[in-house]
């Protein structure tokens, strides 16, 4: 659960962190000269990170006045660990990662999302411990764990909230379960919000408005406005597998309507196009198979989806004028026939000032990106100033 | 122009108006007690803002402990004006406004924005000063500026960036001619992105999401999400008048496509609707007319438009999930057919968890949205805590 941190004196040993961590200032001068505070304050502070193994003290620097080089300050990416579980429908990758979110020991197991959360999350949990035994970390080391779920997530609690393909799991308390099984909070979101943030913080990290495509079984998206993910009101945000993209269709969708994009242009949809084109298609892994082995129905097909996508995510365009359009999940493997019918609708139906800079790209962290991004979110929660400051403390009381 | 306002720092003289300003402490003991800083120091920060006319004590509340009451301060909306103007493309509302919003001169005027930027702001520089005599104000009260213009406006340089209804107006610099005249800051924004601040703070400051759909001769909407303007790359976002609403239109946009929801449901198009069914209409103004007459045609028209708006918003719900969307400009003046129309196809398109809670309305503030905006903004600028210490350092430098 993320309970509220404590809140962080102005320039406590956790925000003194974010500036180490950030590079904005290095060394113990820069750290006086940066914040304003007082030498004997700054080393204090500075004490403190160093005693709880936060911070390193790396090789000199350069002197800029020719004496003794000063002394670097590092952050530890190793002086703790994050959890981080990416859970499919059908399939979970795992991870115990280090601070600078690499992991340390992963795998990837199938699962049945409708087996429910007990038995999904004991699983999960004999994962983990297995796979921090694997890594040669202990259970104390864990400082935050991430999971995204392929469903909607009220974010405050880390419950999940009426999610279609996940029977038995609406209001499960997910977040408290692991909250209190590692006795650390845990950060618990929808997989394509989780997505986002890991394509943004590795590979978009100067955009402020990016959308996460995932494009899979269904099609939705994560929103990222300003660097942070938008969520909307009860988290609605993003949901545009049922934006309307071809008035004229009586292809039911999940939701009863007709003509949603989710249903036209989905994974699962362009595979039902193709088995009734005679073809031996039963999954968006199929269709990218095809594709790859240029079947031309099939590229034709993945290209008309593509153009469909497209007349959403123009409407996408109008609205929020992204900076970056990325599109990830099984199909996006199907890359340049998908993307190529994408781009042309976007390019049509936009304004030139929307799409002038738009980069319109597949996901660079791919099958990673979930796990990616809930590595990142549990990592971005263990280092704010006030969770730091409360670590600082509990490490300080416990040391020997 | 908008040019960096010095560092506040955490607990200077404008960070405490704004605790005065917001209710928060308002006794001198409430303020030691909210801020952490000593009695020695509220009282010299407090004497600067007395001093300064920006706060004002006020008569005694009631005392916790039965002893003499303790003096009530006041953030004085007297202490400046604030210049504001909505200026539309056939007319413009200009006023001079005190620091609590209320209009103390204030008048609406004809103008053809296709005059150009020179004619336009003389006369927009000669309203002011003159309602500025009209309010008995000296120029020197001045704080601030804030404008509104129908068209694309680059936000950080206050200058329009391809408006396509205000010929020569590209990339003039409004913001800094404004701010040249008066001596001061000068916010210079979109309208409709000004008529949702207005709106916003008015009468909408709960909530965090709203979007404002201006409906007259085009379309186009406001952003604000986390309660402040989302612009977007480019400043692009929110122009919704582009999403395509009905596939099989023939009707042409002014941006070269077809079937976008600004040229099938816009005032002017509902007006060329009703010319063409053989009815006397021009403008938005007299499909409103025709709609208060109870004329058939009209109400049917005015309520189709709604229906394709509603699609166009059915697209904007699943991206943003607001909490609520407000209609305004002319066109909302027709009322109910326009806001069934639109609520019938956004409920029926969007999925029941986005339009929960969803509110669809239209603008409580009417034709005076944009004006109450331009002031609004105006007021959070020259109110930030940075523009305020700079104000009290220069009122306290000059002062006898």
């Amino acid at each position: 659960v993320t309970a509220p941190a404590p809140m962080p004196h102005a320039m406590s040993p956790g925000a003194i962190l974010q500036l180490i961590r950030a590079g904005h200032a290095v060394t113990r001068s820069a750290l006086i000269e940066t914040t304003g505070l007082s030498r004997s304050t700054i080393l204090q502070r500075l004490g403190v990170l160093l005693a709880s193994g936060l911070v390193v003290e790396g090789a000199g620097g350069r002197s800029p006045n020719g004496g003794r080089p000063p002394t670097m300050l590092t952050f530890n990416e190793d002086a703790g660990v994050v959890l981080a579980a990416d859970v499919g429908a059908r399939h979970a990758r795992v991870a115990v990662c280090d601070l600078g979110g690499r992991a340390l020991a992963e795998e990837e197991q199938p699962i049945v999302i409708g087996d429910g959360p007990d038995a999904v999350l004991d699983w999960l949990l004999g994962t983990f411990d297995r796979l921090l035994v694997q890594a040669g970390r202990p259970r104390a080391d864990v400082l935050s764990v991430g999971v995204g779920l392929p469903g909607p997530v009220d974010f405050a609690t880390g419950r999940p909230i009426n999610p279609p393909i996940m029977p038995g799991w609406d209001g499960y308390p997910v977040a408290d379960v692991l909250a209190e099984h590692y006795d650390r909070p845990a950060v618990v979101d929808n997989d394509v919000n989780i997505m986002a943030v890991g394509e943004h913080r590795v590979h978009l990290a100067g955009l402020e408005h990016i959308v996460f495509v995932k494009v899979a079984t269904g099609i939705g998206a994560g929103v990222i406005t300003n660097g942070r993910v938008y969520r909307g009101t009860h988290g609605a945000a993003g949901d545009i597998g049922h934006i309307r993209s071809r008035a004229d269709s009586d292809v039911l969708c999940t939701c009863g309507n007709r003509g949603c994009v989710g249903a036209l242009a989905s994974g699962s949809a362009v595979a039902r196009q193709l088995a009734a084109d005679g073809l031996d298609v039963s999954s968006a892994v199929d269709v990218v198979a095809l594709v790859s082995q240029a079947e031309p129905r099939a590229i034709a097909r993945v290209r008309d989806a593509g153009r469909l996508l497209g007349e959403a995510l123009a409407s996408v365009v109008s609205v929020l004028a992204p900076t970056a359009i990325v599109v990830g999940g099984e199909m996006a493997e199907a890359r340049e026939p998908l993307l190529a019918g994408i781009r042309e609708t976007i390019y049509q139906r936009s304004l030139p000032l929307a799409t002038r800079e738009l980069a319109i790209t597949t996901s660079r962290l791919g099958r990673r990106a979930g796990l990616v991004g809930a590595a990142t979110v549990a990592i971005e929660h263990a280092l704010s100033p006030g969770r730091v400051d409360a670590l600082v403390a509990a490490r300080m009381s416990t040391a020997p």
